[in-house]
């Protein structure tokens, strides 16, 4: 088997074989295939695609390159979720605790990851003492003692995905569906979760900007992971505005705490039930969905699923005592941000609010940054709310940079107009 | 400006502007653009295609990548030719001494490259004592002096191209009309020639495997020439099958002998009078194309154009007197192939009978591979000749490998039926 030909064969809208993907895979992993001949390959799918098979195979060829965690000795059905990534995502933090408190095993080993804001890693540590290395018998024993276990990734997972993905951002090849699902389908079928729920987000704030392209992604993704033996449910979500209010790593933890209580915006507790709600049929524990969403909604208000929640930071060495108070976690320095206008919002732009939370030292640029936890934006106003001019419509929570870009940012970022808009949230499911 | 952002615009099928090649070819030569993000963009540009402004712009970036030729010194104009690469192409070691006999400056510098026999410099060097460099000074003085030097590429003429080139070969990306046009004009457009004919070859041996595909390659070499302000000619030329009788490098100095004597195989003679005829006329030296050719004839046959071929040889060294029995150049081991059947010869697959060549030990595959240069094969039949089962159709001048299989491709690659055809050799004129 030669590369060129396998270039060729890709340049020339041929299907390739398992085989011709996995020495693909193989080969570039190890270093025997150089980045300048993958390129090219990459650039080629850009224009000839690959079907749903040649995903797959793609998929579990970049599994197979490294370490897949075993979660054998947790008994039952464990689950995962994954987002596709949009700015103000604190499902995970709700979610997790969430469903353990119905019983359910979740098992997360989450990644920190570039971005607008740190992953759910960075944001469980702007809660004191949170430990989100674990060993792996340490992370199995907890699933097993309380349910629930969220750690940052251990071990080499799929590291073909990560060399590829490293390539594809320089490359001007990211924006392939196929790459882009078996990118995410790798690390997932390698996390040892039974069933998952994937939440592709459609946009302007998010990656996939139309339904239609969201579908298809959904579609493979689902159809990879169904091949596989998993569960698979995904569901396309808007990302016309932020999810919830908060933005930032310790002002989501916030949020979160919040929600936990019964205290929730109402898209953000719509998105994290309607995910749980699946798991909780996938996993066996309800039958119907209707059901699973109000017993959901019921562990959040009656207090069981923050008590999950404290006991996972609790076992994972978190100050709890800190939580009471979570605005403590924030930065004392505040800026309002005022609104120009007056009328209804008819637009958040989410990558803007993201880049504005960027500004302030809320995410990393490159994998050495250092993120600022206490930073971040709280948005007042969502879609469709009205405003007087002159009235705070965000805070900002700061630190020593960045302050007068993200006030301009998020000022751009907010059109306010004649129009009541309502936002569709959930817009298809795809089980 | 950006390269990710380049590949992006080109892989979404914008056109480029000068700056923006200038730019990729600058930082790619000096190692500031890597290699995975320059195969990106050719595999882009695979798809999307360039037009004949960025292919000039291309040209013209990868010629000023390196050195020029200066020949100023030389007075008049100064004629060259390019093949794009047929199996038995001699026609340079004949054009340029006939040329000269007729008063046009022939300078010319040649590479030794890759292929089923070697470069033009390659087959010289079978002419004991020959020496293949020398200094531009002595270059440019034995061109004023005698009228032609057939050296090696001295300096480092257009190095982008050379790293694109072997870029290319390794990443499926060779096929792609523009970059095979600025690549070949890039070196045409250093080597200081001010007349420049195209001899672009077109059936199953070449490159170019339609007449569709060589005349869109010749038209945009031509526009770039042109746009650079050279006299442009293109020809296409059937690759049917190999040109003149003779494959190997001593067999076509052999064969370069025969021809310069008038003793030359009717195709061979065809196209070296109808390139010469054209630059006779580019460089002033005669004013109609058919009296043009006809000198040309009459230098071939009364021993003008060999004599003046005796002084190129002569001034560079090379040992005139093995010239009289240049059989004493070619290995003594000889192999004949019979022919399986009677019948006319209908098709001569000039790439099987390269590849021959090769096995023998005539060409090279890497650029370290060591030349024989007594080996190689005669054809002693053409497409339209009739033979007889058990007659001579071919002798292999052998060293100590590759008989058996060159054997066996000779005989496939040559075609025997009921069928008289006739070649059409000159295909087309492009001014």
């Amino acid at each position: 088997m030669h590369i060129v030909d396998i270039i060729s064969k890709k340049r020339d809208g041929k299907v390739l074989t398992k085989e011709e993907i996995d020495y693909l895979i193989k080969n570039y992993t190890n270093g025997n295939i150089p980045d300048y001949q993958m390129s090219a390959f990459l650039m080629a799918t850009y224009f000839q695609n690959m079907n749903d098979e040649e995903a797959t195979f793609l998929a579990l060829a970049m599994r197979d390159s490294g370490d897949i965690i075993d979660l054998s000795k947790i008994p039952g059905i464990k689950v995962d979720k994954h987002s596709t990534g949009g700015v103000g995502d604190k499902v995970t933090l709700i979610l997790g605790p969430l469903l353990a408190s119905l019983g359910v095993k979740f098992a997360k080993m989450s990644g920190r990851g570039l971005g607008h804001t740190g992953g759910t890693i960075d944001k469980l540590e702007s809660i004191p003492g949170y430990k989100v290395e674990l060993p792996v018998q340490d992370f199995i024993k907890q699933v097993n003692d309380i349910g629930i276990a969220i750690v940052g990734q251990s071990g080499d997972v799929a590291p073909a995905d990560k060399k590829l993905y490293a390539l594809r951002d320089v490359t001007a090849t990211v924006d392939i569906i196929p790459l882009i699902a078996s990118s995410i389908m790798s690390k997932k079928l390698a996390s040892g979760a039974d069933a998952i729920v994937l939440d592709v987000k459609v946009g302007h704030g998010a990656f996939m900007k139309t339904e239609e392209e969201a579908t298809k992604l959904a579609e493979l993704m689902v159809e990879i992971g169904r091949k596989s033996g998993k569960k698979m449910t995904a569901i396309l979500t808007g990302m016309d505005e932020p999810l919830g209010h908060k933005i930032g790593n310790a002002l989501e933890v916030y949020e979160a705490i919040e929600t936990l209580n019964g205290q929730g915006p109402k898209d953000l507790v719509d998105v994290t039930v309607e995910i749980g709600a699946h798991l909780l049929l996938d996993s066996g524990t309800e039958s119907d969905f209707e059901t699973a969403k109000i017993k959901l909604q019921e562990a959040l208000q009656n207090g069981t699923a923050y008590q999950k929640f404290l006991d996972l930071v609790k076992a994972q060495g978190g100050d709890i005592n800190r939580l009471s108070q979570p605005e403590q976690l924030l930065s004392k320095n505040t800026v309002e941000v005022l609104s120009q206008k007056e009328g209804y919002i008819t637009e958040i732009n989410a990558l803007d609010i993201g880049r504005a939370a960027m500004r302030l030292g809320a995410g990393r640029e490159t994998k050495d940054d250092v993120i600022c936890l206490e930073v971040g934006i709280d948005l007042h106003k969502k879609i469709g709310d009205h405003v007087k001019k002159g009235h705070v419509i965000a805070t900002l929570y700061t630190r020593d940079k960045g302050v007068k870009e993200a006030e301009k940012l998020v000022l751009e970022a907010i059109s306010i107009g004649d129009e009541h808009k309502r936002l569709q949230l959930i817009k298809k499911t795809i089980k």
